[in-house]
């Protein structure tokens, strides 16, 4: 039931990965010299005159790969075989029906206005090329509250099993580190490690960081909130009492209190107003009949010269010749069409494995907001779905979709439940977060990534024969998925013959829109640089 | 020049303050059990029937007391001497002309759209009584990024004064301490303050909040950030170098650092879309006439029955005779009137002491954005006037109002500058924390409250004679202001007579709308009970 509850400790523990990464750093200044402007395609709209592309996929990298393409003189096609732009870019709103390989269907039944975003949600500020994108097509977009203080945590088996806040949680830890380090300094344990004046100055930092009392120890902090809130008059707040670092051990929230460490979670994130689809739906809007919809793949070969896919289209097969192929085709969906690729391709298209990880959406009043005063933010629970996923969208008003449940499916216990008592597993986090407040949950969707047709995955998960060193974190969110070390991802960054690979898998961005529009930019490149040559 | 500079360390030391407060705690369950619903006077419209209550000032305080008066079927009038509502929550734009006390006058050339909020400026998710009156009126609020892990911190004698990402500061801080308490618990050293089982679970916890090797070393970390960002193909990122402990100790960014974790600058907080001033605004149209501007009292007398405040109105003296009087007055503009209100009120009225705090701002080209990818939040300079603060409204637009400089103004080297040697200053921090960048500011304009008529300061900052254990930390953030172990406080709280004090100077939020709000809320409820008895 676990089902984000991720081994950070043991990741870490690992920690080949981070030594490393850090080994093979260069010494460099802390801000980056270069420009940090969206990168942009700049060539001569020439450059592709008579040049034909056929893209496979029609979600983030295939879009910015045509868009792009187009802008250079290519003819593109993009042979997308859902009705839909967008891929794994799924904006789910009231009257959509969610119909997986497996039979099941279901119909979302939230009233007007309301969607969840059910892959991606957040733009990162540093994804510089997707915000970019979003300036250029007029995406209006509002801040992603990743964070807040005000959002829970809980264990069943601390607090009585009552949530506690994250703000406690935070605080609090940091509090009891800092006196016991200050206990460690006074005894002169650490002299070895630091200077006398270091000590010294450490004595007079960890003052504040924790914040101890001038005798060095931590009674608890308004950082960690109130128990009663200080307002006129008399009322002068009561601080929450401190949570013992022995409660904060058994609460084991470490992972999850980090969370909004990692670097692609941190704040400043973004979203766009009305659902992430509005990127997808933008470009398609600029690309109008380059992009096929229903148009499934059903064969690729190279040929001598170009490449040829067949695909069907409203019962008709279908073929497209054209002198290059991009394809953003998931690997795992690759494998089962005939193609012609080489070995060394076919290899990592066999060997390799894709996660799937699902959400959990409920309508609701905005008890959250209204009753509690948690405006959007992320919370856990640390036995059962999580986490809870609390709308940035239009906060103030009275009904709002949170997710309660968002990690891997394929392959859990989730998985084998029905669809009832999916629902009631996740609807369990929502009432130990919010006791009380679960009854208050209306209009479920699940979507199982590696249950929706023709993507059946929501990320790679590695590039063939199991990594023991990869780091495939939630929790450190940039290296979501994947196992960079493997040969295979270093063959994927090579056109095999006329045929390119784009996707959020030729990066080491997985899982985020910026990696899909990075490898499509990459491939573009590739791809001018060849026709330069062979002009 | 150190305007923010305040020296958290040493309130720290001065622990009175925080161990005292945990002295008085009541042992409490960390959720509030009460609701958090917004506080509002419930009662019979008819409760006031025949009562006139005159109100002094027109800032939040007093236009909720006459808003929620009049629905208890009070009469009032709002006695306001500017020709706008709001008192210091004022938003200031292109074309508002800015006069002191001193005759100084600067005209806001700001362009069409831009705003800065040179009063209050956010509002926490806690501060439920504003929040709902944003809701009640109908005002569309927005999140405020108070805390953006992109901003940056300065201090020239680290670095080579090249300025640094908070999120390095942040990690390595915390890298850095795991690392040393580490150290410690492998030690032994600590086997008296911690069973032999929690100490295992220390080592294991401070793995992934450092985050540490296996070997217990911080070598850095993807939370610190990248000098080069990962991408697609070959581009695997290149980590940031970490700082030493050591150039964090020197560069001494902790104050600015913890700011964040303030409880009421915690993230979520929200901001009126368009300006603060919104929220005046939007109660003066409920109130319409009740509200009497340029109106300028002149004397406060408390009579038999009721008390009498004559006031200067385009021209001409006025008199207004009630039965009660709810005052905002600065307490040290009273002090300036003829009145004869009792000894104890005056004597807290003749020795209490208002903080002049000022803001400094100016319009840009979005540099921070469009260069920099940095989205809203606060910056720090060591050495210099500081913050800078990003704006939080319209991001990805071209231009923007950023501050620079906010903090002590009235008695400090900054007040006996010229204007042009003020905007220097403030212009020179921005350089320093985005080099090449302060020659993009334009139309500066400085607000010094302390030379803002009928205001003369921020907000109250002792009661009485000086209590050398007041905590009146802006870093702290909920304290800001006020020494409310005085016996002043204590005073104010009840009302002399016919006269109640109303304003965040009554309330233990100082320089908060939110303390004027309950304190206005607690006066009425006094008020309705008083009459109730004499019913």
């Amino acid at each position: 039931m676990a089902l984000t509850r991720r081994t950070f400790l043991s990741r870490i523990a690992q920690a080949g990965g981070l030594g490393a990464a850090y080994v093979s750093m260069r010494a460099l200044g802390v801000i980056p010299a270069a420009s940090l402007e969206a990168e942009t395609i700049k060539g001569d709209p020439a450059t592709g005159r008579g040049v034909k592309v056929v893209i496979l996929g029609g979600g983030i990298s295939g879009l910015v790969a045509a868009y792009e393409l187009r802008a250079l003189g290519y003819h593109c096609t993009v042979l997308e075989a859902l009705s839909r732009p967008g891929g794994r870019n799924w904006t789910i709103r009231g009257g959509d029906e969610v119909a997986f390989t497996d039979g099941t269907t279901q119909r979302c039944s939230f009233d007007a206005g309301h969607y969840q975003n059910v892959g991606p949600a957040r733009l990162p500020s540093n994804h510089r090329t997707m915000l970019g994108y979003c300036r250029k097509l007029g995406i209006p977009l509002e801040v992603e509250v990743n964070t807040s203080r005000s959002t829970r945590l809980q264990n069943d088996a601390v607090n009585g099993g009552k949530p506690i806040v994250q703000r406690q949680a935070m605080n609090d830890t940091r509090g009891h580190v800092a006196e016991l380090l200050e206990k460690a300094l006074r005894s002169g344990e650490l002299d070895q490690e630091l200077s006398k004046e270091d000590v010294e100055r450490m004595l007079a930092f960890l003052k504040s960081y924790g914040p101890l009392t001038k005798d060095g120890r931590y009674v608890g902090s308004e950082r960690a909130g109130y128990a009663t809130d200080p307002g006129a008059g008399e009322d002068d707040g009561l601080l929450s009492k401190p949570l013992s670092m022995h409660t904060l051990l058994d609460g084991h929230f470490w992972n999850d209190l980090l969370a909004e460490e990692s670097y692609a979670w941190q704040a400043t994130m973004f979203q766009p107003v009305g659902g992430m689809d509005s990127i997808p739906h933008a470009f398609a809007r600029e690309l109008g009949k380059t992009v096929q919809y229903n148009s499934v793949v059903t064969r690729l070969e190279k040929m001598d010269h170009g490449v040829r896919a067949t695909y069907t289209q409203k019962g008709h097969e279908k073929t497209l010749e054209a002198d290059y192929c991009f394809t953003s085709m998931p690997l795992h969906l690759l494998r089962k069409i005939p193609n012609n690729l080489s070995a060394p391709y076919k290899k990592v298209i066999d060997e390799c494995d894709y996660d799937g990880y699902c959400k959990i959406a409920w309508e609701s009043r905005r008890f959250w907001e209204q009753d509690e005063n948690i405006y959007g933010g992320l919370e856990y629970v640390e036995e059962g779905l999580s986490p809870v996923w609390l709308p940035s969208a239009d906060f103030f008003t009275d009904r709002g979709v949170l997710l309660s449940g968002y990690g891997a499916a394929k392959g859990t216990p989730l998985d084998r439940m029905s669809l009832p008592e999916k629902f009631e597993a996740s609807r369990a986090s929502v009432e130990k977060l919010h006791p009380g407040h679960g009854k208050e949950l209306e209009k479920p969707v699940y979507i199982g990534w590696h249950l929706v047709p023709h993507l059946e995955g929501s990320w790679i998960n590695s590039y063939g024969p199991h990594q023991p060193q990869r780091e495939d974190s939630d929790a450190v969110g940039t290296r979501r998925g994947g196992d960079h070390a493997n040969a295979g991802y270093r063959t994927l960054l090579q056109p095999d013959g006329s045929v390119y690979f784009i996707g959020d898998y030729v990066s080491y961005l997985v899982g985020w829109q910026e990696g899909a529009a990075l490898s499509s930019l990459r491939a573009i490149r590739m791809l001018n640089e060849r026709i330069a040559k062979n002009a």
